[in-house]
């Protein structure tokens, strides 16, 4: 595979996503929602969720598994708990509609939750957490996919990646975001080093033989493990309980078995949580918390999780993207 | 040290150290709300739970760092926000008191959170989701403690083992449970290790010079490291921002500042969060989260979380008690 790489800038690569998803079937408002993710993840260097993501959302719009028209509903009839509806469209869209009602809930309940159903996630979830942070709020989101991860002292592929997200709201500075897959390594960070013809850590998964491996291209034929032992295999597991058996959605297991396997995002849940410090720990927790930050940020060689992703934030100069993805995407816009 | 057991039933147990918690300076109702936590520990074989903490309270009693007598009082202003401020004693009547208020916002609004502050906590977490979950409530509780764990990268202790522990309910069955620390070991299990003479496991810790060590003196004396790596870190410093940030009590570097290091535990907060499935995700939840536990008890070497300790609490025979140690209570008891 070539390493070639083109480069573009923030503003192409928005327009690009959202002519391309335009050209395929999703209406302006999906295009739109989707397209910033997609910029979102470029401009902050998170690569395998950005133009990465275009060909596998244009198969699930040719495939017909999703709705590229499709308007999210909200209901919201206990004050404290949201569940938007994506009816078979994609997250994003869901997402931007209904984070402004668990923000409200949140802000006046002091705790609120959310749930994300019927619709199809192929994001980060930095974006949403981050969302609430600059909201004021503290918050924990959290998905399942289908299964690529085997529960720890197993070998058969059950958990999906799984990822957790949390904010913390950090007042006039950039709040402080964690957003991490419940395996080693995230599956689109294996298929990037596929691609690019790297190798993996050791740890990050097995081969189809199940013995440990470190090229991607086997352990994508074979199965991830689950980051730090059992104890990472736990909170993979809560994974599946908060984001499908809290929402009613798809369990890993269940996404897979109605997959048609086009190579776009999968049905299935997201959770969110959303808490307002100002209420439940009063009126000092901005200095209080800074003061943790102040303290832990002058431990030697401390770095602190998502600082890389908002220093690439802070770059201006254009983007470098993968020449061969780059074609094949414009071939999908014609 | 001598490896030397003797055997007590349960209710001996109980009945033990609830007499040197009351002759020591606790009230009725404190020494029966610790008594409990200890009794539930060794049910359950948490060895370093236990009795093994009776030394530790006493301490605290007699420094006058801890209020025997203590009475917690509730604030429950907003609906979904509980606070319960332990006025200074500890923390298992604080919850003792506290969690029937949680339980019954969580059920009628679908979420809640609840703050414990001004209180000293020195038990597991999971007698708290534990009883969430027999309420048929999702939680998840975590605290913070004094530094012992370095953050990621580095080998400053600044973490505590900070806990985190997640129920799911089953009911007619044992709910799902578990409850952990964010190090690779919990700190009670290093000290019982180094009592008993065993080896910690690779990763468990650095010695007092910077250097990766399986002895557990060397790591009492150095410092633990968070599980996981960078992403069992992150998950630590969350800890650290809900259980501190989030109810306005110490931080674990706060914790340390003001503790007199008595053995006893420190101040701190913890917080817990409870959702209603019933709410959330409606009537189908049982079914659905029944079908992914037998699924994934399906699969070959699967072991859950929390299994062993259900396990163990089956069994009708009596405890063994390390025979120093009850010698040492038993001096407490005069």
């Amino acid at each position: 595979m070539s390493l070639e790489k083109t480069e573009m800038s923030l503003e192409e690569i928005k327009v690009l996503a959202e002519n391309v998803l335009l050209k395929n079937g999703c209406n302006q408002n999906n295009a739109l929602a989707i397209a910033e993710t997609v910029f979102k993840a470029e401009r902050d260097g998170s690569e395998s969720h950005g133009l990465f993501r275009i060909p596998g959302y244009v198969n699930s719009l040719k495939s017909g598994k999703v709705k590229g028209d499709a308007e999210p509903s909200i209901e919201n009839e206990l004050k404290s708990v949201i569940t938007v509806d994506g009816n078979h469209g994609y997250a994003p869209l869901s997402l931007k509609i209904g984070l402004p009602y668990l923000t409200k809930a949140a802000l006046s309940n002091g705790i609120a939750v959310m749930k994300v159903i019927n619709s199809f996630h192929f994001a980060a979830l930095w974006p949403e957490t981050e969302y609430l942070a600059e909201n004021n709020l503290v918050s924990l989101a959290c998905t399942a996919y289908k299964p690529s991860v085997a529960p720890y002292g197993t070998k058969k592929p059950f958990f999906g990646t799984n990822p957790i997200s949390f904010a913390w709201p950090r007042p006039g500075k950039t709040p402080f975001v964690f957003d991490m897959a419940t395996s080693t390594l995230a599956k689109g960070d294996v298929m990037v080093a596929a691609r690019d013809g790297h190798e993996v850590p050791d740890g990050t998964g097995l081969g189809p033989d199940g013995r440990p491996t470190n090229d991607p291209n086997k352990i994508l034929k074979g199965v991830l493990l689950p980051f730090g032992g059992y104890k990472g295999s736990a909170v993979a597991l809560m994974v599946e309980l908060l984001s499908a058996g809290l929402t009613g959605d798809y369990f890993s297991y269940e996404a897979e078995k109605f997959d048609n396997n086009d190579g776009g995002p999968a049905k299935g849940g997201e959770l969110i949580i959303a808490l307002n410090p100002e209420i439940i720990a009063g009126k000092n927790w901005v200095n209080h918390s800074e003061d943790f930050f102040k303290n832990i940020q002058n431990i030697e060689n401390i770095r602190l999780p998502g600082e890389r992703r908002h220093k690439n934030r802070m770059k201006t100069e254009n983007r470098l993207i993968n020449s061969n993805l780059l074609d094949k995407i414009k071939s999908l816009n014609t």
